[in-house]
């Protein structure tokens, strides 16, 4: 059900002492082959850690042997000398491995601007690549956590061949180490270059439409690797399918495992005129404080929605203001841009999950992004402590 | 000290019972010339309110004989009937006025989404023209309120002529009802075209920047009227001055008024290639719910702030990652992308002020932007209630 179900694949997560807390915090996910296929999709911040800056030249060539992962220290903003670190870390596992240190992905979570414990790091990659297991796919996820609840992994099975996959992080539970980290699987025979173009189409519609806070990472990656051990070549459709089938899977699961929020929120704009313009409206409404506290208060405020479907400019998304219908829970409480159904039949109290649906009624295009409620737990976490 | 201080001008504020609270609620602010001049700007959402369409004809021949405003219901999303009501109440004004309809201003705010009481609102229209008084101002500015503490005015006075104003609304104390609306006044001589022209450049360095939670409203008016009553002709240098330190004395209220809120953030970005892009940072970070959750957590948080910074793209803001200085109260905790001074020197208990600088090291250009910090009171004040 992870990151090892595919053939192929062997992993570890083990303890090395980065986190005070004393959980797992070292994470190697290995392709054993015969293919070592890797490519990977990373945040477009443009402050991004040393690992992220290291690993677009790993997956460059298409080649990647191994992924490390640390939680514990995101690595981000501590100069060249953070680099080095890096660089360190992927030649410690390149060593343990008998690869190339170019091969080997690093990813890291965690505090930004300060440096990673390298007196703890690198006998813990070493204890990592011992404990490498065919099994290891579970102890891996666990050892990418940070503030997450549980581990999340996924299997996607095909016809002698499948997907797996772990992922950790985001939500709103606790942004200031919301990197998103994942790394895919997958035993079926594919190239590089459609291995980094299905990654791209599968990521552009499940990560890249989890909106928790509006707040971009500095070290969002997703890391897919393809060991070709099935010796079976599905066609790009069907790995897109299934790739988006683990992706979408992981993906819900990190808005499932907010825990600063009481509600995760499905916003699906219809009607549009391009997926472009449904995806920018439906943006417009996920970052929105004030519909997501209203969410929170368990209100169907659909003025506040309207609102911001207001903020969108004609040129990105064409509709008539006056035509906009906005249903919560099926309950359709704005037609026509003004009130319709009585919003006190929606009931927001009753489940955790909450759809917003708005008609634009000006094409035929639709989109869903994904986001959680604004609540005191948010403030909470992102104010209480100093991350 | 209001927009009865300039000559030629009366107000008045009275209770004409749409608010449950029994405050006032309904304000009337009259030119009595010589001159009639007048401008305004509008947001930009494309959710507007009856009052802006109806607003928007009235001031685009350059003439505006008063303003109505009331609070205690925002009259937007209500159609055709909702148009009409503005319609009515501009007429009720206008009759006890002698004046055109036409000429008269109008904006609401408070809900969204509902009816105005008219049997209410247009006796309280004739009540507000009999209480009209040269010294009606700060009545006004009451009448306006809504979970405003307190009311806000502004008078700055030149060499013979002078510029008052009211405002209400925004900062983060509840943008449901965040209809930022104000009304300001001159008795200097003045032309349609250089009232519009010093109103937009007034506005724009001012109350556009003013970022309480990115939440554009659906109704935000600001109004200018001269009245030449000064019978003094200031050049549009003189003019454009005395106006935008109206506008930012206003603006700076507004922040200073947030109940939600327990910081006020000036994010001020320097070393731009040019304005817009020191502005289109200064937003980014205004925008960002882990800076500013972080500031309720007195916790200088640079790894945020730079990791907002770096969400802008680079045709909209020239700048290497890597030469970015971020101080907080006037300490460098960032320098050159990386940890610098130690981030306990920085004091945020101290003061409500906070003072955020962002030096891009990439041209000449700076520009500020004014914000709140992100506190379990805004999130109880926009679930709790419906509004």
């Amino acid at each position: 059900m992870t990151t090892t179900s595919p053939a192929g694949f062997r992993a570890s997560g083990i303890t090395a002492g980065l986190k005070a807390s004393g959980s797992p915090d070292v994470a190697l996910v290995v392709n054993d082959g015969p293919h070592k296929v890797g490519a990977a999709v990373f945040t477009t911040n443009r402050v991004v850690g040393a690992p992220v800056m290291w690993s677009r030249q790993v997956v460059s060539d298409g080649v990647v042997e191994a992924v490390l992962l640390n939680s514990g220290g995101a690595n981000v903003c501590t100069g060249p000398e953070g680099f080095a670190d890096t660089h360190h870390s992927a030649e410690r596992a390149a060593d343990a491995l008998g690869v190339s240190a170019a091969d080997v992905v690093v990813c890291s979570t965690g505090l930004i601007g300060e440096r990673l414990p390298m007196d703890k790091l690198l006998p813990g990659i070493g204890a990592a690549a011992e404990a490498l297991a065919t099994d290891g796919g579970t102890d891996a996820a666990r050892a990418i956590m940070t503030t997450d609840t549980v581990p999340k992994t996924t299997h996607v099975v095909r016809d002698g061949w499948s997907v797996g996959g772990m992922a950790k992080g985001a939500g709103m539970l606790a942004p200031a180490m919301a990197t998103m980290l994942s790394v895919l699987t997958t035993d079926a025979v594919v190239d590089p270059a459609l291995a980094r173009r299905v990654l791209h189409t599968a990521t552009s519609v499940t990560f890249d439409r989890v909106d928790s806070d509006g707040c971009m990472s500095t070290s969002d990656t997703v890391v897919l690797m393809a060991s070709g051990a099935s010796g079976i070549q599905p066609s790009e459709a069907e790995l897109t399918e299934a790739l988006t089938g683990a992706a979408a899977d992981l993906s819900r699961q990190l808005v499932s495992d907010a825990e600063g929020a009481s509600h995760d929120i499905a916003v699906h704009v219809t009607g549009a005129t391009s997926t472009d313009a449904a995806l920018a409206v439906a943006r417009a409404v996920t970052r929105s404080n004030l519909v997501k506290a209203a969410v929170f208060g368990n209100d169907p405020n659909w003025g506040r929605i309207l609102a911001q479907v207001g903020t969108v400019p004609v040129e990105v998304a064409p509709f008539e203001a006056d035509q906009v219908d906005v249903s919560v829970n099926g309950v359709m409480i704005c037609r026509s841009g003004a009130a319709h159904e009585d919003r006190t039949l929606v009931d927001l109290a009753a489940d955790r999950e909450v759809r917003i649906l708005i008609d634009l009624h000006a094409g035929e295009a639709s989109a869903t992004v994904w986001t959680n409620d604004l609540t005191h737990d948010y403030v909470h976490e992102n104010s209480a402590y100093s991350t």
